[in-house]
């Protein structure tokens, strides 16, 4: 009997019709809804902060979005951006300003290299490649990006002009970074200064399930190592209210914001104002504690769900994992080097999985060990029977 | 007396509090009044044809979303996307994938020139020149580009790998482009069709004032000539209900279409859904054809008294200008080099205007003759006024 048909037996529930998915970190139904309730209930805003939010304008966002911006990033009110509705396309703007026009100390080119904590985030690789940016992979250490790895491979390494980062609940491997971590990052970061862009994407910085080291505003440590210029800090709301149709957050420097307004400016008659006036009025009725606090209630049994099973996976010697303390993903490492058979197998009984390496850059997992488990979207019943199909096929495969 | 002090005196409500500005094509508080009326009534979309709006995905927009996009630019509804907000960011994007990694017929480069007829729309050239390209300005025909020029420059370089028109209601010109003279453009560029992006922004594709010569839709044309995969068609519903907060919308042929979508997987996990519900919503309550017809009624009355000025200077022999039968703008043509002369002096009293050459590529006006004037947004009150500074220091001038 082959293995496939063998889980089936175990899994009676198992029949053809099966189509779960695992991959995309969408919030959810469930998630929404708590939004949607209070969303559902708001008056459409046309006017906030005195300024007419049904016009062009405002390029910077209104003051009370940034000020929500500045919440959320830990980042200072006069240097946040409020602008469009995703991060990643905020990115793309940042990478091709400093690409065609040049930030004060960021000028990226077809010969820059970007270093990459890995495992990390596909659209972040993927948008990189895009530039023609040579990507190098890096690992971590506990409490962030490997510090004796970061000091090779800027002393072997000539064109490094960036590194991306995801400070707090990486994605997907959920590291939360120290500030010894980052001062230690930043001083020999320092060196390169010139030309260096430290991508900090926060976009789980509220997102604590669990009980969190707590992180200095990054900007007090940047200063501390003259790389205020060199940091460029997004985030959104996206995993806080609704996905997709949320407000997107930047901060840096005085000299960059302004930088990044004059290109904006030739790309954009200015950001969609009246859905900030909603999300401002939305945390009027809800702060956001509550709000991540109602969200934690619905996300945290999935996480423990996940951390069941494969708690008793690496108990057998099958996988490494290590339990997030917040975020939207769980890091999968097999022992054995047998990544892509799992992805296979689970796919062939219906269970869809990120194709394999999608989590480094130009899809190359070097040990075929990396799988990342994104557990928000399924309900609880579902992701059970997911994980299911998941350690089984684990399992019969070591 | 200096010009200043006698404008001063013949106009007595003149005095330094006086801050008109004519610069951008806003739609005025009116417009948005008039739309705000509908809007403010919906009930905010969370589910529409069987899409989560509230969550993340459907790259290519919503169905409904997309048969609007189709309407406003006779684009054929399986090609047309509905995306964010604005059109702008769009081109940003087409420009950004065929620059990093080319669309089937267009691959831009640092050497690649676009060919612009002047005058045209400030934001499209410092786009272009943000990506390095050199642009080359042309002049126009009654009905279109002139296509003597458009011939003598096609031979004249290698390099052109684009052209960039708004073919109705021309910012600032208001050319409409009868379909002859696209044809025989189309006939000239086919030629250079292996690496050609004809950027067709028809933002004010339904902006009809007065009676506007009909024309066909653009791909059927384009077809002729075999360049459909030539052809990006973007426009929006910015000036149609409230700018800054409204659908952009991108078409191309398929094959372009699924390049540009798995380019923008990279830089967005899709548009703002929510927000596209909303529109197709509030044009289920208010069809396009009134909306048109009710804007028509407040801005009309607007462009007619900015013609009846203008004629008097044409007829005392001091300008040119083309009375436009729709669109958002007036180009005003000084027939004495003055343009720069005159935009001070207006700035002197209080009446600010683009700066000396926005409308041609690198702000350069060979002529120092062009202002563009913006009259959407001020009232008709104060539109009478700006006009009379104008009208004054264009007489003192000459």
């Amino acid at each position: 009997m082959s293995i496939l048909e063998q889980i089936k037996t175990e899994l009676p529930w198992l029949d053809d019709k099966v189509a779960f998915d695992l991959t995309r970190g969408k919030p959810s139904p469930d998630q929404l809804s708590m939004t949607e309730k209070t969303f559902s209930s708001l008056a459409m805003p046309f006017e906030m902060d005195g300024i007419d939010l049904r016009n062009y304008g405002t390029p910077e966002g209104i003051p009370s979005a940034r000020e929500l911006g500045s919440k959320i990033l830990s980042t200072p009110l006069e240097r946040t951006l409020a602008l469009d509705n995703s991060s990643l396309t905020i990115m793309q703007q940042i990478l091709s300003c400093s690409y065609h026009l040049d930030f004060s100390r960021s000028s990226l080119s077809a010969k820059s290299k970007f270093l990459c904590p890995v495992p990390g985030y596909d659209r972040h690789f993927k948008l990189l490649e895009n530039f023609g940016i040579q990507m190098i992979p890096m690992p971590f250490q506990s409490d962030g990006p490997d510090l004796v790895s970061l000091k090779e491979l800027l002393n072997e390494h000539k064109d490094i002009h960036g590194i991306v980062c995801v400070p707090r609940h990486s994605n997907p491997t959920g590291h939360v970074y120290s500030d010894q971590n980052v001062r230690e990052m930043f001083s020999l970061l320092k060196k390169r200064s010139n030309n260096l862009m430290i991508l900090w994407d926060n976009a789980y910085a509220c997102h604590d399930l669990k009980s969190t080291e707590s992180q200095l505003p990054i900007f007090g440590m940047a200063e501390e190592y003259d790389l205020q210029d060199n940091l460029f800090v997004i985030g959104s709301t996206s995993k806080i209210t609704l996905a997709g149709s949320g407000i997107a957050f930047f901060s840096s420097s005085q000299i960059n914001n302004n930088k990044f307004i004059d290109y904006r400016n030739s790309l954009t008659p200015g950001p969609n104002k009246i859905n900030q006036g909603l999300h401002v009025s939305y945390f009027k009725k809800v702060s956001l504690e509550e709000q991540m606090s109602e969200l934690r209630q619905l996300l945290l049994p999935k996480f423990d769900l996940v951390d069941g099973h494969l708690s008793r996976l690496k108990e057998q010697g099958l996988c490494n994992f290590t339990s997030p303390s917040g975020g939207y993903f769980i890091s999968f490492d097999s022992i054995q080097a047998r990544a892509s058979d799992i992805i296979k197998n689970c796919g062939d009984l219906g269970l869809t999985l990120l194709p394999i390496g999608s989590c480094f850059p130009y899809n190359n997992d070097p040990n075929n060990s990396n799988i990342r488990i994104a557990p928000t979207c399924p309900d609880l019943a579902t992701l059970d029977k997911c994980l299911n199909i998941f350690t089984k096929v684990v399992k019969k495969l070591n």
